[in-house]
């Protein structure tokens, strides 16, 4: 480890006071994308071979309902069967020799490479998803439809989050009607707005097709999205329970064909799309994420594809669905660790809240279920800022509240390291032979920036402090954070020209003049 | 499984409509106090070996300081020694033959005996702890000093939150300024507010003498608290780093002889007071609870004492301590783990939170140290509900919305069955040769209410339903339900003529006339 020179020659109080302000390089810090989870082991190692064994028995004995014809062809092809219910079925051998055969990792880039995931082993991963219709409104604070200049901002909010890794779009322009022009919109949203890597769905494969092509000329020609693609996308290629999607499947070939890294979304709602039975949700999902991992194989060996058994909870009272409750953390936790059994990367959704507002209730919601999938060793965790009211909503303070959360939560999963030096009884000698505290003591000050987080917003001051500060609650100091950030921060690195050409070969709706300072509220 | 008649005669829409508003037998509920934990382990076998050597090393060379005189004459009989620094050391072998003859598991007793708690293995109790010296006042919102009326009435609204499962005393009557009459006007408030097993803390061994004879009354006579003790001490025996608490070790020794079931309190803070390496943080408190289990045990073999090994966190750029940090749920977790590792029965603190209300970031704090320490198999969870500030308050809707988050919390912890009923093949074949959906199947209706938590105030309501509804956050929901609970529940579990003789041979502050509904605000 190096400290930056001002840091070494500095000395006494003064010294140790300029030190804690000039934060450490990114690789000493205390967290970051990728520290690995997995100690979180909900399911015992018998239970998932039981769980694995029930999935291969779906798959080859009940199978999965209407598969488009390229599906049958492909999956048959590799062996699979139709049979006289019309179910596609998937044998044993076929998918086992899948597993093995699978992508187990792969690099999820940014357009900055700075900010490329090794996806991969159990290295946890917390980012954004979902496809929210409403937005808390930054002014009235009611919710209302949100607006392809909300997808903008979300995005450049992502961007300056440190502990947000990657940016499915969390929220649907509402102001574009119809699929095609929305989804390519979108796209440009996400490429304009962030350079992390980002996250779209698709309805139509020639979607998918215009929306590479674009993404080919802001990497810079023909085929270089393909070399470092820095979108995956999410596809819900089956609706449960069993059945094929359709258009999701024509979309699916057309992303494993172009090269794009593709969630394998099974999203079934237990008692209603899922067995009400946690073990029977979860193997229900999969089930289908199996059968579109073979289908995935079958098309190109070894795609990057992530194992998305998302089991969602529903409130069996009223039917509606429950993604921050207990029964959701857990079930969450347990489908990682079913991808973690296949060695296979993950993506699960947590972070989700049933609240509208980012409150007491979204906060524990939000905390118990991050923390839970982050631990049980998930590779990407969407979902996990900014959602509200059951992902039907976004709230702009809630990225940057969840931001600070996920910043702990990592904290949590980096663990403790034990080593002669940190389990300290040499330091525990001198201690007690000498000023009988810690502070000041060499061993502390070296800890502190590289072993612990300290967040931006969360309040750490005694109450007589904090009355004088004006008493705020979190929510209310987010909301500074994020006018700051919306003001000023614009990537911008997509330079002009080539902002021109792609305007002048798709019906790009987001006007220049608003992806510059000085405009709009902002 | 047995249903209620009228469950079982009825049926079609309006039968399920009656069965969901019976709620089923306690048994048959999803969750319950000891749901075991035990799933998430931070510490690999080996790190855990290394901190118990480690410990046993820093006993054996480091020792204690400031041993009182029948400490000493206690240890050494055991064959401890007095160093040439006036330290007391703990020979390794001492130390293992206590840990492997130490108390295992004891029933923790309420008053009603439907409260009593099997403190054992890794079964997970949540409860308070703490002792804040101000509330957020009711009316105001702002901070004050905390009183007899305000303890009282905490425990009373613990008394009616199911997930609440014990309550050690969470704030100081900070109107009574000498300790021993404070100290017994905290147990009699504790024990005529509450019927669940509570816990108090003591400065002087002369107070533990009247207050066990004040139980002795309230339990019908001499030696009958003894019997079935509904009271437990945390006992702060050391001062960290390494060194005997004096007032503490009296109090100590009177809790043993006296049969109160005793938390072993070690509360060094990382960075100060304890070291800053979170591995030295854990293993000095692990070696001070276990000097505290063999001065224990030397006193009175197989005591009941908890592991209570609390390393808490400072912001090292302030010293100030942070309760809710991602460095504290790792601490708290691998601190229970280290419980478990000796079978012993633990205390840990989680569900501390630096903020000063209950919003978002209160929330999150809250969400992952619990679940956190809950998974990790911490026998009983302090701090777990109503405290604020990093312990230096309390509020009262902080405990009802704590109490929604500690079931989902407990639900998650219970886990997933894995049987070949919920792994559901069947449910599945019947269901996609049928309806194509689980609403209203058998499994779904079944597993209803044995297998789900419904919370008592967290929305999960549509945003329409939700603005309609008066746009609350849950902070404003908590008001009501602590205004109905506190203007209704009064256990009144101690008859008139037992507590006219308590007052007549103690010095009781709590007025009678405040002590039933129609009095006060409430």
């Amino acid at each position: 480890m190096t400290g930056s020179p001002s840091r070494r020659k500095s000395g006494g109080r003064a010294g140790r006071v300029a030190a804690r302000e000039i934060p450490p390089p990114i690789a000493e810090r205390a967290v970051g994308p990728g520290v690995t989870g997995g100690l979180y082991r909900p399911l015992s190692d018998r239970d998932q071979q039981r769980i694995h064994q029930a999935a291969l028995d779906i798959l080859q004995r009940i199978g999965l309902a209407d598969p488009i014809p390229s599906c049958v062809d492909i999956v048959t092809s590799g062996g699979g069967t139709m049979n006289d219910a019309g179910r596609l079925c998937f044998p044993r051998a076929l998918v086992e020799e899948t597993i093995a055969k699978a992508c187990k990792g792969f690099m999820l880039h940014g357009q900055d490479p700075a900010h490329d995931l090794d996806i991969s082993g159990q290295r946890v991963h917390f980012g954004t998803g979902g496809a929210a219709v409403s937005i808390v409104d930054f002014s009235t604070g009611q919710y209302r439809s949100s607006t392809l200049a909300d997808l903008y901002d979300v995005f450049r909010l992502i961007d300056s989050l440190e502990h947000i890794h990657f940016a499915l779009r969390p929220l649907i322009a509402r102001d574009i009607s119809d699929s095609h022009p929305l989804e390519i919109n979108t796209a440009y949203a996400g490429m304009s707005g962030t350079t992390k890597p980002f996250g779209l769905a698709f309805s139509q494969p020639e979607t998918v097709e215009a929306v590479v092509a674009m993404f080919d000329i802001a990497a810079g020609g023909e085929g270089k999205f393909k070399e470092k693609p820095f979108c995956h996308t999410s596809n819900c290629f089956v609706v449960p329970p069993l059945r094929f999607a359709a258009d999701a499947c024509r979309c699916l070939e057309a992303q494993v064909r172009l090269g794009v890294p593709v969630v394998l979304l099974s999203a079934g709602q237990a008692g209603a799309t899922a067995p009400a039975a946690l073990a029977g949700a979860v193997t229900q999902a999969v089930a289908e994420c199996l059968a579109g991992l073979v289908y995935v194989n079958l098309i190109s060996p070894g795609h990057p594809a992530l194992f998305g058994t998302w089991p969602l909870v529903s409130d069996l009272r009223t039917g509606a669905m429950s993604g921050g409750s207990g029964e959701q953390a857990v079930l969450m936790a347990a489908s990682a660790q079913m991808a973690n059994f296949y060695g296979l990367p993950s993506s699960v959704a947590a972070g989700m809240t049933d609240s509208k507002i980012p409150d007491a209730q979204s906060g524990f919601e939000k905390g118990y279920t991050t923390a839970l999938a982050g631990h049980a060793g998930a590779t990407m965790i969407h979902e996990s800022a900014g959602m509200t009211a059951s992902l039907l909503g976004v709230s702009l303070e809630g990225f940057v509240i969840d931001n600070d959360m996920l910043g702990a939560v990592l904290r949590s999963i980096r663990g403790i390291e034990v080593s002669d030096e940190t389990l300290s009884v040499e330091t525990m000698a001198e201690v007690v032979a000498g000023p009988n505290h810690y502070l000041g003591h060499a061993q502390t000050l070296a800890r502190m920036e590289k072993d612990y987080v300290y967040p931006r917003l969360s309040d750490r001051s005694t109450p007589d402090q904090w009355e004088s500060a004006g008493a705020t609650d979190i929510r209310a100091r987010a909301r500074g954070k994020v006018m700051e950030v919306l003001a000023n921060h614009y990537p911008g690195h997509i330079g002009g020209e080539l902002d021109a050409r792609i305007r002048r070969n798709f019906d790009i709706r987001l006007p220049q003049t608003e992806m510059k300072p000085g405009n709009r509220r902002w």
